[in-house]
């Protein structure tokens, strides 16, 4: 089964982007986590793209805050998928990270998810993969089914204590 | 092979859609084009989004602007990977169909590409794909060294012409 | 009576929701209150609609967060008016959520009130409601009665006592 | 039956605003038109809202543009709903209009709609309406059916024609 | 000698406003601190506004947040001039306020200081004032001096302490 | 008669500029035009202001684009007010000159219009002018009542011919 | 002398950054112009800056838009300084430009200029290399001076001209 | 050999701007720290200028927030580079300070650095004496590679800890 190639430029963004690890975890797929970065360690990056490809990789994940050029330094490395997360800054909440993630030329497209949105990247890294694996889609497919369950629960709970109660239960 | 799927939430899209298609064409994907609005015809996107999936879609390309739910409300509908290109418009350049895209909430991601980015699209559903179709890859890493070898073409031209000469030749 | 169908997103919406509940009681007008997500649960959303419809109601209140797509989804199932309550982010202060409830397309409209005007929606559903209901009308015009009442005794107050002494009676 | 004010803060907001006048009489709703502005002629204003009023108006709709305080200087005047129409500036695609219109304090609600969006600000207008006139209602119902209709018929004309003949077309 | 109306749309803005009046009181300008609503009590801020040119008032300066109109009111029902302070709130910092109050239309102007920028308004409001009282003036000089002198001192003790030495000191 | 000193960054703002020497002509309020820049001429722009000041000047407009230091700098070398007018940029409406100009730090204000906002700057430097000369009052009077008296016009003249022939009498 | 190395992105940035050859060519700085992309071409554009560095380049200027990586891209390899130029986008004014161009992590600076600054990057660049090459100081002096009197010029032509006979002369 | 000139707008910017100074000393660079401001000590601003450019100052390194004219007006007194540091600040994330510093007019650079960017500000003014002093080079390439190391000894040690442990020993 091909893996999940996870890069994130600091170890700083550890954190969130373990939340990426955890529901690939969950849904069964595997993964390797690297700490490179676009302008620190450039060559490096480039090298664990080359060896992710040559290892069966099938998606990177890319997570970087500020002049987030990461996903863009991944992505110009390889033609596999590449998903960008923007690590959230002080700044504007993360719109310099958003930009520099998006908004990427003609030709070398990064698949950018929400500011923050590690967990998203990790479930949009499953659903690529599920293209070849029937698992990972049957998964994807009771993860999603248990989400909405998890909704309506609450909504059920919210009808029958009202308001004030459930406020108070989740305390 | 599996197909992708484009909606656009306007037939006014289709000027710029036309990209993703053609891309698509050169890259020898299969694809349909559909026009359905998230607000305007909700249960045809989600009868366009079954039928899709029926017919061996792989990916989704969903095009909107303005308060962009089209690329969500297909996620929402499907568990395979959604791409979203957001349609630019007079406000702040289209900050508002990107955030309407790019922002949704764990569990349910968008794989969006830059603000009228079709062509990207196209090609990210290329990749998509391409993870389990070899010729399409071929035809990627191909069209990456078209790029590169145009670019560097435009590289020694202008070195050989300098700056003026290059400009005059261009009009 | 016509009454409020308030819909939001994820309870976590809830704390801010309930200035909406709490100004519809004290103006007099029934409600439900339901939790139901754009992507998570759409079929529910649908459903919850729809009964709502059935039940005779008259206005929807539907608040949610980032690429907040709730109030659309349920503008999109109804012709009933339906309020938009963009609630606060991380990101630029709401800004998406502002953008992806108020930017809709030509024909399906959202009523939209501030961020995290939660209050404010209780306060228009009201004001469309009374259109129909005396009661409710005099209980509005009586709120605002004492709002300008309140503001008045406040100004009085701080002519009185002088800046230095009002804020620290405010202590 | 209740009819609609428009005042839209200067005649230049004319040509956005008769889209607005349009779909009412589409809608078979009535409706006055006014030039009045929160800056220029407050008491003007003051006097539109008070003799609107008295002659049965249901509605508000107000339009402005910049620091636009036109729809919420009529709010603060009624406690009949009231919805603001943001005209788009030069300045960041109408940021400040939709600001001004929507960040409405505790109390005042502004029903606000997309920046531009006059069209939707009459929907809307019809929809509360709506409320206590089952004509309106139906005529709504029908209105969406009708613009499903257009868009289900443009995605069939896209798919017997292809894109390319679809686009020399509608030259 | 003319005097300063200072209006604040709430009393929750007292903490920033007393600022402005603490300046004044250096300055030795009179003033009255006055809290009235553009939407709340619209009719007050009118009596306010008429109150104080009948008393003499020089300038006005108005303090308010989000969809900050109550410069704007102020400055439609007077033509003395009016400083317009953009209360900061969590919305992109104020952006909302400051777009608010100073995008006015022409005819009507405000003169806004920065977000929050309530002892500017006081000093503004003073060298308005000072073009009739050559005390004022004085006044003004001198603080600027001060200020002037201040930052000289703390330059000097940079250059002789260093900069860890002077960070410790500052604790 | 203290006059107004009208000081822009560069000759390509004039266009724009005239309008605050137009309305001064208008309200019978002398004044100088000069072009000298923050950064290109700083010593111009020093001597300027001092030059003022000793013939008796009573405001200053300061105009500048980008990153608009004008205002600030004239208000750093004179306690008279000073306006600033942020002229427009192609970036983001003019946000930048926005900010430059009206950001000012405690102690230094500048009294900033709306984007492009020339007239109104004309206009509040005659209001702060009145002052101290009742002739300037009385025509800034009757200057507001012939706006108002011009918007009821055109509001009659729309009640009268309806939008449809109250465009087409427009072209 | 060292000499500055100009990298776009696209030979459609060509137009503008013509202004830095420009005026380098007028300060007496040596130049090389290229045509590499950090998405498109990667290893071409390291090839250009280690040749840059091995024949003696002292400077290089980046310009790109949109997901703007190619100043950091250079940065990352070389120690030079690297000064960015955000080419201007139709997406907010060029927004995503600066902010992917100047948000650069600790470690990796970029001398960013203004939006579209290229004149300003060549300037900089002259700057720099003026530090150790007396002749373009002397130029970068006498430019400035050159920019005084013209500014100088243009006001002593405002006096004595007036506005209205100055715009007709511009014409 | 050269040294470098630190100006903070206010001793508020001495906590931010020590990173500056620190990297400086790291890199065996000379520098003078000064508190001077834009606005409040004009004079003061250019006789720092004017005595830096005496003592031998190769480098002017200007740090101010909001309104942030101070490296601006460095620039406008001397052909030498000068560095901007915008500081954060509670408006957007610093986006005030960011454009006032940047957006210089074309003639008067500023190399401006990211939000915060003090360390970068050191290391830019050290690379650009880099220039004419080898000894600093070398420090450079050394540093660079140093942070590669640390980068890489992360990355290691990730790999070897998984991500749950790396974590747990970072608290």
């Amino acid at each position: 089964m091909a893996k999940v190639i996870i890069i994130m430029g600091s170890d700083s963004d550890l954190p969130q982007m373990k939340a990426a690890a955890d529901i690939l975890d969950e849904l069964g797929v595997d993964y390797d986590l690297h700490v490179s970065s676009a302008h620190r360690t450039p060559d490096r990056t480039h090298a664990v793209v080359a060896e992710g490809e040559r290892e069966g990789a099938g998606v990177f994940i890319a997570a970087a805050g500020g002049a987030a050029h990461l996903a863009g330094v991944v992505a110009s490395a390889t033609t596999l998928p590449v998903i960008g997360v923007p690590i959230a800054t002080a700044f504007m909440g993360g719109l310099d990270s958003l930009l520099s993630t998006v908004q990427m030329p003609p030709g070398i497209p990064v698949a950018t998810v929400s500011v923050g949105g590690a967990k998203n990247a990790g479930i949009l890294a499953a659903q690529i993969l599920s293209l070849r694996d029937e698992t990972i889609r049957e998964k994807l497919i009771a993860y999603r089914r248990k989400m909405a369950d998890t909704v309506k629960a609450k909504d059920e709970k919210l009808a029958s204590l009202g308001a004030a109660a459930y406020l108070e239960q989740k305390k």
